[in-house]
């Protein structure tokens, strides 16, 4: 069964994601009040941050037989519940599909990953374009029909042309940006533009090896694992709050060229694993730290 | 902090585990419940298995300040919603230490591993006895002072020795058994006195390699990554529900001897990993798998 | 720097792969004959499995400077060594590029996964064809310009069809081929007619859950880790031998659709590192288990 | 079959590490040596680091039939091939157990790791004390019949009874030492009595989260991934080789405390792994990276 088939087997379902302060019979008052409205939860998962003394949840239920009408959903929950509660909260809805641009430099596993998952349908989601910095893989957007927008970068002319890219973004309206081993640093102002919305790549197990020429630091450091981490970009490089890792065992055996052949299989399933999250909705964050929920 | 201080800080907790068929409003009803008597909830997990229809819940919260008597606990919630409902369900408070008997034959990292966790206070446990089928781990139970009884068996003495066993068992008021690579099958009669209490570690990644030899066939077969699984006992041998599993990388180099000096790491961190869940109260049951919440 | 630069950097190399009866010597005396004919090793590795008394080896010298011309080192070392040990032995050299054909069905993530490797230039091989028993894929074959056919099969049809095949196979001087989730079972005939030379990518982590529905079978025995392995085809169903296996963590959490959409990743990733040894000549295949060189 | 088996049925072997500038000829030189002295070689690793040109070489052989008396091989390997190639090279004999010094703090874990492989024969190796700079495990060692002995340090007293302990080790012979979970920092003049030949666990995935409180600095930043890793000292805290690491996989759902409990399965599994390669003659060292032979 697809993705596809799933959501209509469901039929449009509500999200909810929340955070506040933890306190007594949160749980209660929110799954009592999508009861009493005549909700069917499909999906619930909450977590308790202790140490921090906070509260957050993922509800998703359908909206067929709920008694609120969808565009008044978000008025009656936020007026009651969330200003009882004092909760960031956000809505979303399974039939909308968030808009997402992917930015790639020369390599092209990542994008061919991407690309390919979209084709298949496995991603609710839209991708309207490919933005770079080089040429290198416009043919690659071209064999799935993705426009392609070359913006050469340099340190004279970075400010208009990201305002130029922030532009075309929005005459889009993407949603979020994948940093699909795209090899330039963003402005702080970009960043500001995508809070939280902005996920990118790092082909070492951070906060190891942050930075340029990662495999070339493991290989020099020795160590006989190594990683991928995607982490929504924040204006400190590679310390925004991270998303999913994962490792690979090497050993002497592994020459610096082998580490870039083997990591890039790391880079293109992280990646698409926290994308996944995003797509879906799963990710809560809080203190530059994830909630991802399962 | 150790748990014992973890405990100490939230005093006594009630946990409660709960199986019924899936409807609206159970979280709303169970977690509105604890709130109207003053229970402050500090872990909760649910689990809707959408095919077949069940839902599954572990809730945890603290007896200071919780309105209902810790004696009167159990009816309340048993004739209202549990009976309302049509639950299974099971009530634990963490101040009862649950009984655990060890069963070995002749290999030590098992036993080890089990008596220097318990000797170190890391499991909420009473270990009063060591059962073997061979004398040779005596010195080893002997070093932690845990009382070691030997019962010879042979196919001749099988259903007598088994019942000293059980009697034995159940002198010591023993909650559940742990088969610490007890090279003997127990009988019918004897799994069906602990159903569902009785913890095997197989040394293979299951269920591939059931029964004897695992490392043997598994060198054999040319496989390329290796377990070690810790089930709970039924009839059936090593067909039981799954509590916990891991693996690790073996290639050509690895001789079957070094699978199994490899192999015993797994063995004895699986079976502990598994141990401590259900020391924890945090295993369900249901047709013949596990749901062992985080 | 890509593979093709390596192999500039090196030149041409030629590669032999040994197994025979283990004796004293043989190691001093294959290394002493390369060096004799001024041959630079830029790679060695030997195996001697003691329970069966096999020597393996694999080594890679540049032809530049060996004084035996490129055209007759098959016949000098055949004639010489390995006729003296008895060898089984194959040479290779690096700028033979292995054709290689690959077969689908209708899911399309391993065949993206091969043909973005190959169009970046990943893998030193040719890919003429891309064979499939349903038109599904054929847009994506298209995409990277590969010449797709079509042989629709059925339970009458197969005998000549399957001979349909291999004559295009034979036309395409193709080396060997790759199942890349192909859902048909090929018939003796087909198989023996490249022995040691197919490889297929099986969604389970063999020996468990061989044959149909590997990840139904897993969801109902409730393991906590699934894999897929990828191993060469012999006619025994699921039973050759494995060349790579992953594996990832699931739960209780995770239903069957889940376990496919997930499962994907592994057997996309599993496939390309087999196809990766082969096409490197790393794997050397002996008692229906491999030995596969790093 | 137990490592003293294995011993006994390969009788006595010599192992011979090497390392040196790369040269053609090598392995044809000392495998050719071994041959013409009739070595019965079991076990023969070599590897080239091809970034910096250097030769590596690990290579077992049987003494039973060897026509060099044991006393002599080092002084005619020495004066002969290593002289010739301007080797670095040791060489070692199976029956010579290797001697071991445990330095711990407060926490068991590992202590009782080693101790219960150390008594069941595991290794080969003997232990002939336990120094600790706080009482707590002096019944831990008792229980192992191992003698325990008690250095107080301080930041006063801190050279002189290093300089004891040093007299200490001298007095038992001992050729290295592991600091399993050993709170204190070495001084730079006890490290240089012995290069490359104390063995550390840090309790995270180096060269993430060096120095204090790795498991506070893991939940902090938010890492999905930890670890633990054993390296030998170095003068730079936490920087030296790295012999072993592995790692397990973390949520959100994972306290401080957690991650320590778990964290402790990883270190004295990770600990001990690198203990047995350094028994077992292993590993080389090379501008602070290990090769560790399989």
């Amino acid at each position: 069964m697809t993705m596809t088939n799933m959501n209509q087997q469901n039929g449009v379902t509500a999200i909810l994601l929340i955070h506040c302060a933890d306190r007594k019979g949160i749980i209660a008052k929110v799954t009592s009040f999508l009861n009493e409205h005549n909700g069917n939860i499909i999906y619930l998962e909450q977590h308790v941050d202790k140490q921090q003394n906070v509260f957050f949840m993922r509800v998703e239920w359908q909206l067929t037989g709920f008694s609120i009408p969808k565009e008044k959903i978000s008025t009656i929950f936020g007026e009651g519940i969330a200003a009882e509660y004092n909760m960031h909260w956000r809505l979303y809805f399974s039939d909308q599909k968030p808009r997402m641009a992917v930015f790639v430099s020369k390599m092209s596993h990542c994008l061919y990953d991407i690309l390919s998952r979209y084709q298949a349908g496995e991603w609710q989601v839209e991708i309207p374009l490919v933005i770079s910095n080089h040429e290198d893989l416009a043919p690659v957007a071209e064999r799935f029909g993705i426009p392609f927008y070359l913006f050469r970068k340099n340190d004279e002319n970075k400010t208009e042309t990201e305002e130029l890219e922030l532009k075309l973004l929005q005459e889009n309206n993407i949603d979020f940006v994948v940093l699909a081993r795209y090899m330039q640093i963003l402005s702080s102002g970009f960043i500001k533009a995508y809070p939280d919305r902005i996920i990118n790549i790092h082909h070492s197990f951070l906060p190891a090896f942050p930075g340029a020429k990662p495999y070339h630091s493991a290989y020099e450091r020795g160590v006989k694992i190594m990683g991928a981490t995607s982490h929504y970009v924040t204006e400190q490089l590679d310390a925004g709050p991270i998303i999913a890792q994962d490792v690979t065992r090497i050993s002497h055996t592994d020459s610096v060229n082998n580490l870039m052949r083997r990591g890039q299989d790391l880079e293109k399933i992280v990646l698409s694993r926290a994308v996944y999250a995003h797509i879906n909705r799963k990710i809560l964050i809080y203190n530059n730290r994830t909630i991802v929920f399962s």
